[in-house]
Order: structure tokens, then C-alpha cells, then sequence
């Protein structure tokens, strides 16, 4: 690296609170250095932020590891899927909650700076996000196998990574309301999203001031990923009024929907949906999905969301198939893909079950 | 009305080719005259476009009305729906197709002069539709009863509209993906292909010079509507292909879903969402959806579309435990929405199958 032109850049980065300890709890930091991505790109003094519970045992044979989904951070992972009476349960194992790069918390567009900042922060992949995992759990901790590698959506296609990819590390994977290869379906949806924001004249090819100004992209956005997020049934049966409380419709769109994202900056969701756009471990294998997942070793649980709209169970059906000995649980919920967020309380005792069952296999 | 302030505004219709006889094939106009519209603003030299085939016989009673659907015209329905072999043979039925208000082809805001053009067209509702299709059908032609009214999508909207307001006048409905009462679900759908075009800064509040200058806009629309106009099989099993003759997805997204928006009116298309948004039939009964579906005397067969995700099979199933005597039947097709379309032989062989048995009845 031509050390005279990197530095001579200014810093452009944006200061988002959003993405700081004061709003995600507390996390720490491992610096990665610089990493080569999968698209040949190098991420300079790349970041890694990550938070863990609990205490590695002296075997090292407790570790579990959770990935995050597309615009959530460790901390929903903290507050709705680790703790006491939870499978995930920090008296029992060490839990290392991950933050996706690209995700606000580890290195992302808004916080790098340079000539890697912003609009010029490279294009990821899962890959890139499990590599630069494995080396925190290896490196690190000096983790050698994980007992279980466990996230939703995004962070699913985290899992199926770490399973096709690290075979001989995984112990046990349970990939939540996701797929091993992103379907077209949803690729063209995606799409639609980042469309949404970048069709924002004020989104300005991604140097906007500051994320809010591009807050009639983004709420646009927030309109359509309520359309295929949650179920027609979540819709029909008026949902938002008994499970999340609002007094109307619009109420749900405006303070649910719209609130939820307006604090995060574009770019970063950006970021993160080229990633989703992209998931596909049949890329290790020549585009063959079949060979890919006949390489998992690990004893895999697929748990599909009943009404997902992203994930359509009979998908991850289909993955189960090709997954060596794999197990199939459906989490049965009418919020649909979001119900990832354990809005309801039904939806995490599903998950506790599903995931003790898996843990004591 | 003041005629001095009527007649002083200068006239700013649009003249767009694509809703001209050149592309529309032959059509009639009935002028309607001042109508009152349900929004209680008068659509003033209101013009209803029709077309028919087939001879009405002396006793009048068989005569089929056929409804349009959103972005399509009477000539879909023409080219798909009607013709030797089919169930609404010529030979057999005077068939009257017509265009919906606002559609770009009967009084829209492209080619309505004065003070209601373009951005100032008001708002209109299926109610508006069928009002003027009743007196067409009985001032034109002195049909009091028709033996069957048959639409899909938004004409099916109309067809339950029909059926409800004037249950002596239809001895037969045929209700093809669509529902009563629009869900909740589809309400927030067609909000983002609306803000998708009023987003487009060259849509300039309505006022373009040209449709094609909203182009950006109609094309993220068009991308939105791909979504879940088509099934997430048609996507996985690559049928843009096989079914459509398209060599990839992009070259589907930009040869089939674009172009068949481009060359619209991106005002009609506002007007027609804001009719699809608000179709519901229980506003005649304050509410009371089974109340007013009860008020049906036609024989009705509801026909969902197996894989559609805007009108949903169990949500038809739905109206059709409330519509005294329904029948059901459910037509398979992996094209979802856009099976409307009749891009596969398959489709229309089912819908005639049903719409004969129905006639027979």
C-alpha cells in the first residue's frame, strides 16, 4: 500500500450515536489488521467488534458463536436471545455475539476513514464475515471447535459459512429464518430496497452530511421491508395493534417501521444488503448447492419461520435435504420473518426448545 | 358549475400513443357526461371506453361484462380472454369489455383537459367504475340483467362491486384473484409502488411534461411490482425463462417489467392504486363485510390463482364462506399474480374450464 496517498486523504467519517456503546451496550474491539476481501479488495486496520458472556471452559468445548442479521446488532442478540433460562444461557457456555462488518459496529462505511470511507467502502461478502470470525474465535480465544454457531436471517447465512466452509470447527449450526443460497425471489426484493434509498437525490451517490438527510429514502425503504418482513396474516389479523401496540396502521409504519431504521446511516444497510444479495456457499463449490452442503459435518438444526416471507419454509426445506443428518424445526409465527425480533413471547420459548434439544444432541 | 372559470384554464393533456386505437385496437366511447364521483367531486364529460364482440340477442340475456385490471386494458382482455374457443365465445355472448376510469383509455388524467388533468384528476373508486359500467349497460344498450360480469385483479374488485350493489342485475360473477375487501397487507404494498413514482423528482407533484421523464420512478415501480406480482417458484424454478423466453433475470426485470410500464402514464397508474388501495365493498354496509356480501343473488365462482401473493388463495376462500352459494376453484398456475396474463397455455384452459361450467349453471 502506497502509504503517501492513504494518508492524504481526509477523514470524512460520521459520527452516528447509534452505532456507539451508549445505544449498543457495551462491546469490545478486535483489530483484524488489514484483510483481503473476496472481492479482492483490502480492508485497512479492519475492526471487529464483538461482545461475549459467560466463561470458556478449560477444555475450550463451551464456545458458542452468534451472528447478526441485516440492520441488528449484537445488542438484540444480547437482549432477546442470551441469558439466564435462555438455551443460551451464560452459566453454561461462553457466547461470543458477533457484529456483521459492514453492520455500523464493526468496521463499516460511517466509521472507517479514509479513502475506504463511506461510498468508497468495498463491496463484502459472508465469506469475508466468517473469515474475519474465525480468526476472532482462533486467534483469540485459541477456540479450536464451537459447540454451536447459532444466528437469524443474515446471520444465518453466517451459519451455513461457518458449516460448509469450517467443517471440522463446527460443532453443532442452527441457522434461523434463513437459506444456504439467497433465492432469486429475494435477490430481486433486495434489490427494491436499494433502489429505495439511492433513488434519493439527497442520498448523493453516498456523501450525505449525515445519515438523516436521506430520510425519505430510507423511510421508503422502511415502507417495503414491512411488506414481505411481516406476514399478510400479521396484517390481516391487525398484529401490530396486540402484539406491538400501536393504534393504527399508520401508527405501526411510522413508529415501528420508519423509527427503526431512520437512526442508522445508508450506507451501512447498503452495505449490508450487497452481502445478502450475494449469500451462496455453492460458491466453494462451483455453483453446486448439493456438494456444498454435503461437506457440513456439524449436526445441523434448520428452524424456518412458519409465515417468513423471505425464507419461505418449503426453501429451507430444501437445504435441509442436502444437510447430512440434519434436523428440521419450524418456529411457528404470524409476525412472520420479523419475528426474529421476539416480539412475541411464544416465538423465543420455540427457539429455547429447539436450540436446548439441539445443544444436547 | 362556473364555465368562466372552467373554460379559462388552458388545456394540458398529454397525448400518449400507447392508450391510441394504434396500440388499444378498436374501442367506443360513451359519454357519460358529468358524473358524480363517490369522493363527491363531479368528473365533468366523463367518458367511459367499451368494446364488444358478439350479438346481443332479442330477449338480452346474454350479455357478459368484462372488467380490466390495474395498468391493463380492454385489449388484454380482447387479445386473452375472448374469442372462438374460449368461454366467452362471440357466438355464443354479446361481450362488452370496459376500460376502468382513470386507465388511460375512458376519462384519465392524460387526456382529460382543464382543470381535472393530470395531477388534478380526482380521486376515483371502483364504486365510480361500476356506477358508470351500470348505466352504459342500461342506457346504452337496455340490458337489465347480464348473465355473467367477469374481471380479475382489479376487475375482480369491480365484479364483487357489481354483485353487491346490484344483485338483480347479475345473474352470474366470476371473480378472478381478487378479494372483497383490499387486505391490509396489500394496502402498505400498493403504497410503495406509489411512492415509488411520487419519489422520482421529475414527477414534479404531477405536472411532467412527458411520462417518460418519470422513467426512473416507473422503473423501481416496476421492479416493486415484480416482487409479488410473480411467485417466488416462478423465480427459483427460473420461468422468466422457460415460461417468458427471457435470458436472465435482469434481462427479465428490464425487458418484461420495465418495458411493459414505460410506456404508461405514470398519473394513471396513481389513479388506478388509489382505487385498488380503497376497493372494499362492505363501505355499503358501514363496515359489516359479511353483511354486504350476503347481499349477493349471483351465482359466483371465486377463482384465486394457486401461488398468488397479492390476492392470496385463503384469503379468497375467505369471501367465499361469506357469498351465499359460492363455488371455488382455484387455478394452478406457478405465475402467481401475472398468470392473469395468460403467458402459459395451461392458464386460460383452467379459466375457461371454469367459467363454461359456471355458464352452464
Amino acid at each position: 500500500m502506497n502509504k503517501r496517498y492513504f494518508t492524504e486523504w481526509s477523514a470524512v467519517m460520521i459520527e452516528n450515536l447509534y452505532y456507539a456503546p451508549a445505544t449498543q451496550g457495551e462491546f469490545q474491539i478486535y483489530d483484524l489488521g488489514d484483510i483481503m476481501l473476496e472481492c479482492g479488495e483490502t480492508l485497512r486496520g479492519a475492526k471487529l467488534a464483538y461482545r461475549t458472556f459467560g466463561t470458556l471452559n478449560a477444555q475450550k468445548s463451551n464456545a458458542i458463536l452468534v451472528t447478526t442479521w441485516f440492520s441488528g446488532t449484537g445488542k438484540v442478540m444480547e437482549d432477546v436471545y442470551v441469558g439466564a433460562g435462555h438455551a443460551l444461557d451464560p452459566e453454561r457456555y461462553f457466547i461470543v455475539i458477533v457484529d456483521q462488518l459492514g453492520g455500523g459496529v464493526s468496521s463499516s462505511p460511517q466509521n472507517t476513514a479514509g479513502p475506504q470511507a463511506m461510498a468508497k467502502f468495498p463491496g463484502l461478502s459472508i465469506g469475508d464475515d466468517v473469515g474475519a470470525q474465525q480468526r476472532l474465535v482462533t486467534d483469540l480465544f485459541g477456540i479450536e471447535r464451537l459447540a454451536l454457531v447459532v444466528g437469524g436471517s443474515m446471520g444465518g447465512q453466517q451459519v451455513y459459512e461457518w458449516a460448509v466452509r469450517y467443517p471440522e470447527m463446527v460443532e453443532r449450526a442452527a441457522p434461523i429464518a434463513a437459506t444456504a443460497r439467497i433465492s432469486l425471489h429475494q435477490r430481486v426484493f433486495v434489490e427494491t430496497l436499494k433502489e429505495a434509498i439511492t433513488s434519493d437525490p439527497r442520498w448523493n451517490c453516498g456523501w450525505y452530511a449525515c445519515g438523516l438527510d436521506v430520510r425519505g429514502g430510507m423511510d421508503r425503504m422502511a415502507r417495503i421491508v414491512a411488506v414481505l418482513g411481516w406476514s399478510a396474516q400479521f396484517y390481516q389479523e391487525e398484529r401490530w395493534r396486540s402484539v406491538i401496540g400501536m393504534s393504527s396502521l399508520d401508527d405501526f409504519i411510522n413508529g415501528v417501521m420508519k423509527a427503526y431504521f431512520e437512526p442508522m446511516d445508508p450506507n451501512v444497510l447498503l452495505a449490508q444488503m450487497h452481502k445478502w444479495q450475494r449469500a451462496d456457499v455453492s460458491r466453494h463449490t462451483g455453483g453446486d448447492l448439493a456438494k456444498a452442503l454435503t461437506r457440513i459435518s456439524a449436526r445441523m438444526m434448520i428452524m424456518p419461520i412458519s409465515h417468513d416471507q423471505f425464507f419461505p419454509p418449503h426453501e429451507c426445506e430444501d437445504d435441509c435435504a442436502l444437510v447430512p443428518g440434519a434436523l428440521y424445526r419450524v418456529i411457528q409465527s404470524p409476525e412472520g420473518h420479523m419475528g426474529l425480533n421476539g416480539f412475541e413471547p411464544g416465538y423465543m420459548k420455540q427457539v429455547d426448545r429447539y436450540l436446548s434439544e439441539l445443544l444436547a444432541a
